[in-house]
Protein backbone atom coordinates (compact mmCIF):
# COMPACT_ATOMS: atom_id res chain seq x y z
CA UNK A 1 0.00 0.00 0.00
CA UNK A 2 1.45 3.59 -1.02
CA UNK A 3 2.22 5.75 1.88
CA UNK A 4 -0.09 8.40 0.77
CA UNK A 5 -2.69 5.76 0.42
CA UNK A 6 -2.24 4.78 4.04
CA UNK A 7 -2.28 8.40 5.22
CA UNK A 8 -5.59 8.74 3.85
CA UNK A 9 -7.02 5.76 4.94
CA UNK A 10 -5.87 6.80 8.70
CA UNK A 11 -7.61 8.77 11.11
CA UNK A 12 -7.35 9.25 14.74
CA UNK A 13 -9.42 6.88 16.05
CA UNK A 14 -11.92 7.95 18.42
CA UNK A 15 -13.67 4.08 19.46
CA UNK A 16 -11.82 1.17 18.76
CA UNK A 17 -13.56 -2.53 18.92
CA UNK A 18 -11.33 -4.44 21.30
CA UNK A 19 -9.85 -6.93 18.34
CA UNK A 20 -6.29 -7.81 18.63
CA UNK A 21 -3.66 -6.82 16.82
CA UNK A 22 -1.90 -10.07 15.46
CA UNK A 23 1.90 -10.30 16.47
CA UNK A 24 3.45 -10.28 12.82
CA UNK A 25 1.88 -6.57 11.98
CA UNK A 26 2.82 -5.32 15.59
CA UNK A 27 6.30 -6.47 15.33
CA UNK A 28 6.35 -4.96 11.87
CA UNK A 29 5.10 -1.84 12.79
CA UNK A 30 7.73 -1.60 15.88
CA UNK A 31 10.07 -2.90 13.88
CA UNK A 32 9.55 0.25 11.37
CA UNK A 33 9.71 2.43 14.72
CA UNK A 34 13.08 1.34 15.65
CA UNK A 35 13.88 2.16 12.22
CA UNK A 36 13.11 5.85 12.86
CA UNK A 37 15.78 8.58 12.24
CA UNK A 38 17.06 10.52 15.71
CA UNK A 39 19.25 13.20 16.28
CA UNK A 40 22.60 11.58 16.20
CA UNK A 41 21.49 8.45 16.03
CA UNK A 42 21.08 8.53 19.64
CA UNK A 43 17.41 7.25 19.74
CA UNK A 44 16.84 9.00 22.85
CA UNK A 45 13.53 7.03 23.90
CA UNK A 46 12.38 3.42 24.41
CA UNK A 47 8.80 2.28 24.23
CA UNK A 48 6.66 0.79 26.40
CA UNK A 49 4.28 -1.92 24.69
CA UNK A 50 1.02 -2.63 27.00
CA UNK A 51 -1.84 -5.42 26.50
CA UNK A 52 -2.17 -6.15 30.07
CA UNK A 53 -5.97 -5.23 30.65
CA UNK A 54 -5.14 -4.61 34.35
CA UNK A 55 -2.36 -2.07 34.20
CA UNK A 56 -4.33 -0.60 30.70
CA UNK A 57 -7.29 0.16 33.11
CA UNK A 58 -5.27 1.71 35.49
CA UNK A 59 -4.04 3.92 32.81
CA UNK A 60 -7.42 4.97 31.50
CA UNK A 61 -8.13 7.38 34.43
CA UNK A 62 -4.74 9.42 33.98
CA UNK A 63 -5.87 9.79 30.38
CA UNK A 64 -9.07 11.52 30.90
CA UNK A 65 -10.87 8.14 30.45
CA UNK A 66 -10.24 7.97 26.94
CA UNK A 67 -12.11 4.67 25.57
CA UNK A 68 -9.22 3.88 22.97
CA UNK A 69 -7.22 2.98 26.32
CA UNK A 70 -8.83 -0.11 26.87
CA UNK A 71 -10.40 -1.00 23.69
CA UNK A 72 -6.75 -0.90 22.27
CA UNK A 73 -4.77 -3.95 21.31
CA UNK A 74 -1.80 -2.46 22.33
CA UNK A 75 -0.80 0.73 23.59
CA UNK A 76 2.22 2.05 22.50
CA UNK A 77 4.26 4.30 25.53
CA UNK A 78 6.70 6.36 23.83
CA UNK A 79 8.77 7.42 27.01
CA UNK A 80 11.61 9.83 26.15
CA UNK A 81 15.22 10.12 27.98
CA UNK A 82 14.99 12.49 30.80
CA UNK A 83 18.34 13.90 29.48
CA UNK A 84 21.48 13.15 27.85
CA UNK A 85 24.86 12.44 29.62
CA UNK A 86 28.24 11.16 28.23
CA UNK A 87 27.68 8.07 29.70
CA UNK A 88 24.36 7.23 27.28
CA UNK A 89 25.97 8.69 24.29
CA UNK A 90 29.10 6.88 24.67
CA UNK A 91 27.11 3.71 25.11
CA UNK A 92 25.28 4.83 21.57
CA UNK A 93 28.32 5.41 19.57
CA UNK A 94 30.93 2.01 21.31
CA UNK A 95 27.89 -0.21 20.03
CA UNK A 96 28.02 2.07 16.52
CA UNK A 97 31.81 2.15 16.37
CA UNK A 98 31.93 -2.04 17.13
CA UNK A 99 28.72 -2.64 14.88
CA UNK A 100 30.40 -0.86 12.11
CA UNK A 101 33.73 -2.32 12.81
CA UNK A 102 35.38 0.47 12.94
CA UNK A 103 38.20 1.96 15.32
CA UNK A 104 36.86 2.68 18.66
CA UNK A 105 37.88 6.39 18.62
CA UNK A 106 36.25 6.78 14.97
CA UNK A 107 33.87 8.53 16.90
CA UNK A 108 34.95 10.32 19.89
CA UNK A 109 35.88 13.65 18.17
CA UNK A 110 32.30 14.01 17.32
CA UNK A 111 31.09 12.71 20.61
CA UNK A 112 33.14 15.54 22.45
CA UNK A 113 31.70 18.21 20.21
CA UNK A 114 28.19 16.68 20.67
CA UNK A 115 28.46 16.76 24.62
CA UNK A 116 30.42 19.96 24.40
CA UNK A 117 26.92 21.66 22.81
CA UNK A 118 24.57 19.37 25.20
CA UNK A 119 26.18 19.70 28.24
CA UNK A 120 25.87 23.15 29.04
CA UNK A 121 22.00 23.40 28.36
CA UNK A 122 19.26 23.31 30.70
CA UNK A 123 17.89 19.92 31.48
CA UNK A 124 14.32 21.27 30.25
CA UNK A 125 16.15 21.58 26.97
CA UNK A 126 17.43 18.08 27.09
CA UNK A 127 14.17 16.40 27.84
CA UNK A 128 12.30 18.57 25.54
CA UNK A 129 15.58 17.57 22.51
CA UNK A 130 14.77 13.66 23.64
CA UNK A 131 10.81 14.36 23.05
CA UNK A 132 11.40 15.88 19.73
CA UNK A 133 13.22 12.66 18.41
CA UNK A 134 10.40 10.79 19.70
CA UNK A 135 7.96 12.38 18.15
CA UNK A 136 9.73 11.78 14.69
CA UNK A 137 9.11 7.88 15.60
CA UNK A 138 5.43 8.97 16.52
CA UNK A 139 5.17 9.93 12.87
CA UNK A 140 6.59 6.66 12.16
CA UNK A 141 4.52 4.25 13.78
CA UNK A 142 1.89 5.86 12.48
CA UNK A 143 2.65 5.36 8.98
CA UNK A 144 3.81 1.86 9.74
CA UNK A 145 -0.04 0.96 11.40
CA UNK A 146 -1.48 2.63 8.48
CA UNK A 147 0.36 0.60 6.08
CA UNK A 148 -0.66 -2.40 8.17
CA UNK A 149 -4.37 -1.35 7.92
CA UNK A 150 -4.12 -0.85 11.99
CA UNK A 151 -5.75 2.32 13.34
CA UNK A 152 -3.60 4.15 15.83
CA UNK A 153 -4.93 7.54 17.59
CA UNK A 154 -1.50 9.96 19.08
CA UNK A 155 -2.37 10.93 22.53
CA UNK A 156 -1.05 13.72 24.29
CA UNK A 157 -3.78 14.18 27.17
CA UNK A 158 -2.91 12.70 29.44
CA UNK A 159 -1.04 13.28 32.67
CA UNK A 160 2.86 12.56 32.02
CA UNK A 161 3.53 12.49 35.83
CA UNK A 162 0.94 10.70 37.06
CA UNK A 163 2.07 7.44 33.96
CA UNK A 164 5.75 8.03 34.81
CA UNK A 165 4.81 6.93 38.31
CA UNK A 166 2.54 3.96 37.10
CA UNK A 167 5.06 2.62 34.89
CA UNK A 168 8.29 3.50 37.20
CA UNK A 169 9.92 5.49 34.24
CA UNK A 170 11.37 8.39 36.60
CA UNK A 171 13.61 5.12 38.17
CA UNK A 172 14.28 4.60 34.73
CA UNK A 173 15.45 8.28 33.55
CA UNK A 174 12.50 8.62 31.28
CA UNK A 175 9.32 10.43 31.02
CA UNK A 176 6.31 9.37 28.82
CA UNK A 177 6.07 11.92 25.65
CA UNK A 178 3.01 10.26 23.99
CA UNK A 179 1.02 7.48 23.86
CA UNK A 180 -0.57 5.21 20.93
CA UNK A 181 -3.32 2.70 21.36
CA UNK A 182 -3.01 0.31 18.45
CA UNK A 183 -6.47 -1.61 17.37
CA UNK A 184 -9.51 -1.58 15.05
CA UNK A 185 -11.90 1.22 14.36
CA UNK A 186 -15.05 0.50 16.11
CA UNK A 187 -16.72 1.71 12.78
CA UNK A 188 -20.36 1.52 13.79
CA UNK A 189 -19.72 4.11 17.27
CA UNK A 190 -17.07 6.24 15.75
CA UNK A 191 -18.21 9.39 15.28
CA UNK A 192 -15.16 10.59 13.27
CA UNK A 193 -14.83 7.88 11.31
CA UNK A 194 -17.23 9.21 8.30
CA UNK A 195 -15.91 13.02 8.48
CA UNK A 196 -14.06 14.40 5.96
CA UNK A 197 -10.32 14.89 6.66
CA UNK A 198 -9.53 18.30 6.81
CA UNK A 199 -6.16 19.87 6.31
CA UNK A 200 -4.15 23.02 5.69
CA UNK A 201 -4.64 23.95 2.19
CA UNK A 202 -1.45 23.14 0.30
CA UNK A 203 -1.76 27.40 -0.69
CA UNK A 204 -1.36 28.28 2.89
CA UNK A 205 0.71 24.95 4.05
CA UNK A 206 3.14 25.35 1.38
CA UNK A 207 5.52 28.20 0.44
CA UNK A 208 8.04 27.91 -2.50
CA UNK A 209 11.49 29.91 -2.81
CA UNK A 210 12.65 28.67 -6.22
CA UNK B 1 7.60 -0.29 -1.76
CA UNK B 2 7.25 -1.21 2.02
CA UNK B 3 7.84 1.38 4.41
CA UNK B 4 10.30 -1.08 5.97
CA UNK B 5 12.11 -1.47 3.13
CA UNK B 6 12.02 2.09 2.79
CA UNK B 7 12.98 2.78 5.99
CA UNK B 8 16.02 0.39 5.40
CA UNK B 9 17.16 1.76 2.00
CA UNK B 10 17.16 5.93 3.57
CA UNK B 11 19.95 7.02 5.62
CA UNK B 12 21.22 10.80 6.49
CA UNK B 13 22.83 11.24 3.06
CA UNK B 14 25.73 13.17 3.77
CA UNK B 15 26.76 13.85 0.16
CA UNK B 16 24.05 14.63 -2.30
CA UNK B 17 24.60 14.98 -6.33
CA UNK B 18 22.79 18.14 -7.22
CA UNK B 19 20.52 15.87 -9.39
CA UNK B 20 16.82 17.63 -9.29
CA UNK B 21 13.79 15.33 -7.37
CA UNK B 22 11.32 15.46 -9.79
CA UNK B 23 8.12 17.85 -9.63
CA UNK B 24 5.60 14.86 -8.85
CA UNK B 25 8.04 13.07 -6.39
CA UNK B 26 8.50 16.54 -4.92
CA UNK B 27 4.50 16.80 -4.70
CA UNK B 28 3.81 13.33 -3.25
CA UNK B 29 6.05 13.90 -0.75
CA UNK B 30 4.50 17.43 0.18
CA UNK B 31 1.13 15.87 0.04
CA UNK B 32 1.87 12.99 2.44
CA UNK B 33 3.82 15.63 5.05
CA UNK B 34 0.67 17.60 4.84
CA UNK B 35 -1.27 15.09 5.78
CA UNK B 36 0.74 14.35 9.07
CA UNK B 37 -1.48 14.07 12.29
CA UNK B 38 -1.20 16.47 14.65
CA UNK B 39 -2.36 17.72 18.16
CA UNK B 40 -6.42 19.24 17.88
CA UNK B 41 -5.67 19.06 13.99
CA UNK B 42 -4.40 22.41 14.50
CA UNK B 43 -0.97 21.56 12.28
CA UNK B 44 1.12 24.25 13.94
CA UNK B 45 3.89 24.66 11.14
CA UNK B 46 4.57 25.52 7.72
CA UNK B 47 7.14 24.11 5.47
CA UNK B 48 9.24 26.13 3.10
CA UNK B 49 10.41 24.58 -0.16
CA UNK B 50 13.91 26.48 -0.85
CA UNK B 51 15.51 25.77 -4.46
CA UNK B 52 16.49 29.19 -5.19
CA UNK B 53 20.44 28.64 -5.39
CA UNK B 54 21.10 32.15 -3.97
CA UNK B 55 19.30 31.84 -1.16
CA UNK B 56 20.51 27.65 -0.29
CA UNK B 57 24.10 29.40 -0.26
CA UNK B 58 23.00 32.17 2.28
CA UNK B 59 21.79 29.07 4.52
CA UNK B 60 24.53 27.13 3.96
CA UNK B 61 26.67 29.01 6.66
CA UNK B 62 23.88 29.31 9.25
CA UNK B 63 24.24 25.40 8.60
CA UNK B 64 27.68 24.86 9.80
CA UNK B 65 28.00 24.51 6.05
CA UNK B 66 27.27 21.28 5.46
CA UNK B 67 27.59 20.33 1.96
CA UNK B 68 23.94 18.71 1.47
CA UNK B 69 22.58 22.50 1.84
CA UNK B 70 23.99 23.53 -1.70
CA UNK B 71 24.04 19.89 -3.21
CA UNK B 72 20.15 19.23 -2.30
CA UNK B 73 17.38 19.84 -5.08
CA UNK B 74 15.00 21.25 -2.28
CA UNK B 75 15.53 21.87 0.87
CA UNK B 76 12.72 22.18 3.80
CA UNK B 77 12.40 24.06 6.69
CA UNK B 78 10.00 23.20 8.63
CA UNK B 79 8.47 26.44 10.76
CA UNK B 80 6.27 25.87 13.57
CA UNK B 81 4.15 28.21 15.02
CA UNK B 82 5.52 30.44 17.87
CA UNK B 83 2.62 29.96 20.02
CA UNK B 84 -1.06 29.51 19.52
CA UNK B 85 -3.48 31.84 20.23
CA UNK B 86 -7.33 32.04 19.70
CA UNK B 87 -7.06 33.40 16.62
CA UNK B 88 -5.03 30.53 14.78
CA UNK B 89 -7.19 27.96 16.79
CA UNK B 90 -10.29 29.80 15.79
CA UNK B 91 -8.78 29.82 12.06
CA UNK B 92 -8.45 25.98 12.36
CA UNK B 93 -11.62 24.90 13.65
CA UNK B 94 -13.93 27.06 11.50
CA UNK B 95 -12.36 25.84 8.61
CA UNK B 96 -13.03 22.37 9.66
CA UNK B 97 -16.21 22.30 10.87
CA UNK B 98 -17.23 24.20 7.14
CA UNK B 99 -15.12 21.27 5.39
CA UNK B 100 -17.18 18.87 7.00
CA UNK B 101 -20.54 20.64 6.91
CA UNK B 102 -21.66 20.21 10.47
CA UNK B 103 -23.19 23.02 12.64
CA UNK B 104 -20.54 25.95 12.98
CA UNK B 105 -20.61 26.01 16.47
CA UNK B 106 -19.89 22.36 16.87
CA UNK B 107 -16.16 22.49 18.10
CA UNK B 108 -16.95 25.59 20.40
CA UNK B 109 -16.69 23.74 23.29
CA UNK B 110 -13.71 21.81 22.41
CA UNK B 111 -11.99 24.94 21.11
CA UNK B 112 -13.14 26.19 24.53
CA UNK B 113 -11.48 23.69 26.57
CA UNK B 114 -8.30 23.64 24.21
CA UNK B 115 -7.63 27.44 24.80
CA UNK B 116 -8.37 27.21 28.27
CA UNK B 117 -5.53 24.48 28.69
CA UNK B 118 -3.09 26.02 26.48
CA UNK B 119 -3.96 30.08 27.14
CA UNK B 120 -1.97 29.67 30.97
CA UNK B 121 1.43 27.75 29.81
CA UNK B 122 4.07 29.76 29.35
CA UNK B 123 4.97 30.58 25.35
CA UNK B 124 8.32 28.30 25.42
CA UNK B 125 5.21 25.40 26.19
CA UNK B 126 3.74 26.42 23.20
CA UNK B 127 6.42 26.57 20.67
CA UNK B 128 7.86 23.78 21.87
CA UNK B 129 4.61 22.14 21.55
CA UNK B 130 3.91 23.15 17.99
CA UNK B 131 7.46 22.19 17.30
CA UNK B 132 7.19 18.24 18.19
CA UNK B 133 4.06 18.48 15.72
CA UNK B 134 6.38 19.32 13.50
CA UNK B 135 8.63 16.67 14.02
CA UNK B 136 5.65 14.07 13.57
CA UNK B 137 5.06 15.71 9.82
CA UNK B 138 9.22 15.14 10.18
CA UNK B 139 8.97 11.70 10.45
CA UNK B 140 5.97 11.56 7.66
CA UNK B 141 8.05 13.81 5.14
CA UNK B 142 11.20 11.25 5.32
CA UNK B 143 9.06 8.46 5.06
CA UNK B 144 7.41 10.03 2.13
CA UNK B 145 10.86 10.65 0.24
CA UNK B 146 12.14 7.17 1.20
CA UNK B 147 9.29 5.56 -0.52
CA UNK B 148 10.02 7.68 -3.32
CA UNK B 149 13.37 6.94 -2.97
CA UNK B 150 14.85 10.24 -2.59
CA UNK B 151 17.55 11.21 -0.16
CA UNK B 152 16.83 13.20 2.89
CA UNK B 153 18.79 14.50 5.59
CA UNK B 154 17.27 15.84 8.82
CA UNK B 155 19.36 18.69 10.18
CA UNK B 156 18.97 20.23 13.47
CA UNK B 157 22.67 21.72 12.84
CA UNK B 158 21.67 25.27 11.95
CA UNK B 159 20.86 28.86 14.49
CA UNK B 160 17.12 29.42 14.10
CA UNK B 161 17.77 32.49 15.09
CA UNK B 162 19.70 33.69 12.00
CA UNK B 163 17.11 31.07 9.34
CA UNK B 164 13.96 32.96 11.00
CA UNK B 165 15.74 36.23 9.98
CA UNK B 166 16.53 35.22 6.96
CA UNK B 167 13.61 33.79 6.14
CA UNK B 168 11.53 36.57 7.86
CA UNK B 169 9.40 34.13 10.10
CA UNK B 170 9.27 35.87 12.70
CA UNK B 171 6.84 38.70 10.98
CA UNK B 172 4.69 35.38 10.56
CA UNK B 173 4.67 34.03 13.73
CA UNK B 174 6.90 31.34 12.82
CA UNK B 175 10.33 29.64 14.44
CA UNK B 176 12.50 27.12 11.77
CA UNK B 177 12.31 23.94 13.66
CA UNK B 178 14.33 21.57 11.76
CA UNK B 179 15.63 21.41 7.77
CA UNK B 180 15.23 18.53 5.56
CA UNK B 181 17.40 18.49 2.11
CA UNK B 182 16.19 16.37 -0.90
CA UNK B 183 18.01 15.21 -3.72
CA UNK B 184 20.06 12.22 -4.23
CA UNK B 185 22.78 10.27 -2.49
CA UNK B 186 26.85 11.03 -4.20
CA UNK B 187 27.54 7.34 -3.99
CA UNK B 188 30.70 7.86 -4.58
CA UNK B 189 31.73 10.37 -2.00
CA UNK B 190 29.49 9.81 0.64
CA UNK B 191 31.83 8.25 3.97
CA UNK B 192 28.00 7.32 5.30
CA UNK B 193 26.60 5.24 2.14
CA UNK B 194 28.42 2.04 3.01
CA UNK B 195 28.31 1.67 6.39
CA UNK B 196 25.94 -0.58 8.61
CA UNK B 197 23.02 1.43 9.92
CA UNK B 198 22.99 0.53 13.65
CA UNK B 199 19.66 1.16 15.84
CA UNK B 200 19.32 0.66 19.78
CA UNK B 201 18.81 -3.22 20.14
CA UNK B 202 15.08 -4.46 20.08
CA UNK B 203 15.74 -5.90 23.79
CA UNK B 204 16.48 -2.30 24.58
CA UNK B 205 14.39 -0.69 22.63
CA UNK B 206 11.03 -2.17 23.66
CA UNK B 207 9.77 -3.20 26.84
CA UNK B 208 6.33 -5.35 26.62
CA UNK B 209 3.74 -5.50 29.41
CA UNK B 210 1.54 -8.33 28.74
Amino acid sequence: MKLIDALNWRYATKKMNGQTVPQEKLDYILDATRLSPSSSGLQPYEIFVISNPELLEKIQPIAFNQSQITECSHLLVFAAWDGYSLDRITKVFDRTVAERGIPADAMDAYKERLWGMYEPLPVEWHANHAARQAYIALGIAMAAAAEQQVDATPIEGFSPEELDKLLELKEKGLKSAVILPLGYRDSANDWLVNLKKVRTPKETFITEIK
